[in-house]
């Protein structure tokens, strides 16, 4: 067996065996196979994609490639959440402390943000004193402890998966549903979750444009979960404008407590976490069916149990869970600049993606791997799909401490 | 700009400007765009092709990344002869002496074989004492004393298409037109020639499967030709078969001499390799047309000039002429095996690339770069396309020195 015939196997649009690809993984983290042949046959992939037995087999190898977290010591169906990433989508900050207050165990291992998309992980760490990183030990004891730890990746789980994205990231291979999917799912299924609640995004802020693709991509995901033991929902979520009102680390926190605290008592972003966390619910055997789950979440939401589950599980990780009572005063920025409308109108696009980015630019995000993120700056939306505007009102606010690229995210 | 970027931009199937292809160039031969980079651009282009400004910047850029020989010292056209690899394909050794004799003055650069394919070079260097490596006021000096020399690579020529090449060569992304067209031509503009005779293949021992696809190449090869001031013409020619009777360098050199010698007076060796003297005469300005120079190259054939020119090129580059009068005794091998037909029956197809390898595999070729070829082995073919075989026939002669490969061969 060698890469060359693989790759040309691959580039005619035949299918690759199990053993070819596992072959193909095996040299890869070995350092036998060059990055330079496994970009040709990445970058093929993306032209003649990959049959559900070759996703599988993928997401299998990249699973087994590295360390597996073993959470069976944890009572209970432990539950994870996973978003394919969006701009002002800060559900796991309520779905997960809604799911954790209604007796689901959740131990959720979050990433970091690239591009124009957030990552869970450095919305925590704008909360001072959060730690995130933690042995699979200390993860279980939390969970047991509280019933909820977020943690950034523990040990070396599915290293085939990190080094094969850092690749994709600079060849302009990411793009591929079933490379997107056998990423999520070998890093789900090595950090030993029993079941998971997908939310796959559509639009103009997402990596599939259309909700088809979403669909084909979730419809994947799910069958990946299936082979490998995870019992596996999924919801397809519009994407064509931020989920919430605010992008940048602190104001997604901010905003999170907004929700959990009742100050904020409607909108998609609410909506969105419900439907999350009654999948989680549903999957963890709480409730029969994502309906029954509902009334469950709104009374723990009215009696401000996921508030008190999320403030609990901030102070377990060494977070400053007091100072988040006064959210307010916890990021504060050298300016801020209104963005005003040009003319009367309707709000009929917005290009959530352009919004992330803009956020990222005046450093709420990264655009490479070793970018500083600042947690106190952002965007806060003022206008939704549909709104009337008049000439001169504000359609978002920056929130700017550094000057840099201030100028490029207007 | 950015490497990234233009991966992306070629991945969506849009042109890449010239200076982006400038860019990726300059970047790849300075050693600051990674391998990884390049061989996925280089997929990319396999799937979403190049358009004819694209493929001319290409082949201008890589032209111009190293050493540009100049032989405007050498008076006459100088006219060089290429073809695109085919098996059993000798019509170097015999167009190029015969065109000198005619009064063109012929400085070709060769290459070496690969894969299936035989290669010049690899030709001469069967012959005893035989020199190919001369810097380019040698080569001058050769070609205004004997009127032609056939010699490698001199000097540092488009050493983008060698670094380019060598990365195809290991990610499956040989077989692109824009990106064979450009890397041929680039050579060749870089090598100072003014005028080019292609010889275009096609069929089961050719890249190109059909004489479409043949002459497409062709077209891009000749217009690419004109817009650097090379003045070219291409032949399409039949790589359905073996083109001469022997496969394997001493072999090839054997059957050259026949041809040249009149042994053998007809067949498509001979015929292929008249014509293709008959462009080069017709661009060196010798005769009007093709057809005008047939008469001229017959004679210099009957007359033995072909022959004297092809010994005299021999011997100014230090190779054994006088061995040449008696090739029978020059590459004696350890044994020959028959392949006898199984049945009764007409030759319906001959798979050519087969033959070739099956050459390459008893130590004619080489598969990777540093494999090193004996020049008395080979394959003799005993039919031809649509002869009658009776069960028992030899079909082909297989000769034999390491017996390391010949199981596989057969």
């Amino acid at each position: 067996m060698n890469m060359l015939t693989l790759i040309e196997k691959k580039k005619r649009g035949e299918a690759l065996s199990e053993a070819e690809i596992r072959f193909f993984i095996t040299g890869y983290i070995g350092g036998e196979i060059p990055d330079y042949q496994a970009s040709a046959l990445l970058m093929a992939v993306c032209f003649m994609g990959m049959d559900a037995a070759e996703t599988q087999a993928l997401t299998q190898a990249m699973a087994e490639s590295g360390e597996r977290a073993d959470l069976s010591g944890i009572p209970g169906i432990k539950v994870d959440k996973h978003s394919t990433g969006g701009v002002a989508d800060t559900t796991t900050l309520i779905a997960a402390p809604l799911a954790a207050a209604c007796g689901v165990p959740v131990a959720k291992m979050s990433g970091r943000g690239l591009g124009h998309t957030g990552g869970t992980l450095d919305k925590l760490a704008a909360i001072p004193g959060m730690r995130t990183s933690f042995t699979v030990r200390e993860l279980m004891r939390l969970v047991e402890r509280v019933g909820i730890a977020v943690v950034g990746q523990t040990g070396d789980l599915a290293p085939a998966d990190r080094m094969l994205y850092a690749l994709r990231d600079v060849t302009a291979t990411v793009d591929s549903p079933p490379l997107i999917a056998s990423s999520i799912m070998s890093k789900k299924i090595a950090a030993g979750c029993q079941a998971l609640a997908l939310d796959v995004k559509f639009g103009s802020g997402a990596f599939n444009p259309t909700p088809e693709r979403a669909y084909e991509l979730a419809r994947t995901m799910a069958e990946l979960g299936r082979l490998s033991g995870v019992r596996t929902t999924a919801l397809i979520t519009d994407m064509n404008e931020p989920l919430g009102r605010r992008v940048g680390n602190g104001l997604e926190v901010a905003e999170a407590l907004d929700v959990l605290s009742g100050r904020i008592a409607g909108g998609r972003l609410l909506s969105v976490a419900l439907a999350l966390a009654a999948e989680m619910l549903t999957l963890g055997g709480i409730a029969p069916t994502p309906e029954a789950a509902r009334p469950l979440l709104m009374r723990a939401l009215q009696e401000g149990r996921g508030m008190e589950k999320l403030l609990e599980m901030v102070a377990a990780q060494g977070g400053d869970a007091a100072a988040l009572e006064r959210p307010g005063t916890l990021w504060p920025v050298r300016r801020v600049e209104e963005v005003l409308a040009g003319r009367d109108g309707y709000v009929a696009r917005i290009d959530a993606r352009a919004v992330g980015r803009a956020a990222g630019l005046i450093g709420a995000g990264r655009f490479r791997k070793d970018d500083v993120i600042d947690p106190a700056v952002g965007v806060t939306m003022h206008c939704r799909l549909g709104d009337a505007v008049h000439r001169g009102d504000p359609l978002a606010t920056l929130h700017i401490n550094a000057e840099g690229h201030a100028a490029e995210a207007r």
